[in-house]
């Protein structure tokens, strides 16, 4: 792919995870489905271990719920997202910090995380048909989620 | 991409699969660091936040060191991986099962977790450049990272 292709397709991935981004913070449950393929596979935070069409994050009500735990704008952060891409397929990765105050907590917590999306270019359009976010786990025996990292 | 090359491209890729698998079951360092690119990025189920080629999993020693706390093989099992490709650009996700024995420990232990692949062909090889690997963790208050998950 030439070096122009390369850019225009750069820029267009991260206008998708501005669109994630700005989904998130407006909790605009239609925004945040418009970006994904119908049968896209997520490896979300919470359990199961993957989520597809029919499971909570995939579903409008499921994800209205979700937003619904939290006060005001849920704040998603990527921090310095490195793109791969050749013709209509792509994916990137980017560590994460989501910033939000569920709801009846007096404070709002921040989490840092790892995303990876792939991405397929549909009708011109970049969409979401993969989706792993995450946080490791700690291996002291404890199996404790390492909520507490930064990058 | 046309139908014979979307096979091809799939079946490369399984194979590339069948290698990280061969290397895991043999333990064998070197052949599983050739399969990445040397700036290749690395979500771990074990922290930090992400391993690039100076961290543990970056380096033959560190690699070797992980491989020395098990006994015998360890075995890597993925279920149905799903393969998105186009040109020199793929990714693949996959529910996957480690079964391995802890060294001094009389029994070994499976996990399941959540495996996802970024890569690009160079050379005609594929390489890995990006690789995120991760359990969920449960939303109840104890940040418990799911272990004990099935698919």
């Amino acid at each position: 792919m030439s070096t122009d292709l390369t850019t225009r397709t750069e820029s267009q991935v991260h206008e998708l995870l501005d669109e994630v981004v700005a989904a998130h913070a407006e909790r605009d449950v239609d925004r945040l489905l418009a970006l994904y393929t119908d049968d896209a596979v997520r490896y979300t935070l919470a359990p199961p271990l993957q989520q597809g069409p029919g499971t909570q994050y995939g579903t409008a009500e499921g994800l209205r719920d979700w937003f619904a735990g939290f006060t005001g704008p849920i704040e998603v952060e990527y921090r310095d997202p490195v793109v791969t891409a050749d013709g209509d397929v792509a994916f990137v990765h980017s560590l994460t910090r989501m910033t939000a105050t569920p709801a009846g907590a007096p404070e709002p917590f921040s989490l840092w995380f790892r995303a990876t999306f792939g991405l397929r270019r549909i009708g011109g359009a970049w969409r979401i048909v993969h989706r792993h976010e995450s946080t490791p786990f700690h291996m002291d025996g404890s199996f404790r989620a390492a909520v507490e990292l930064q990058p």
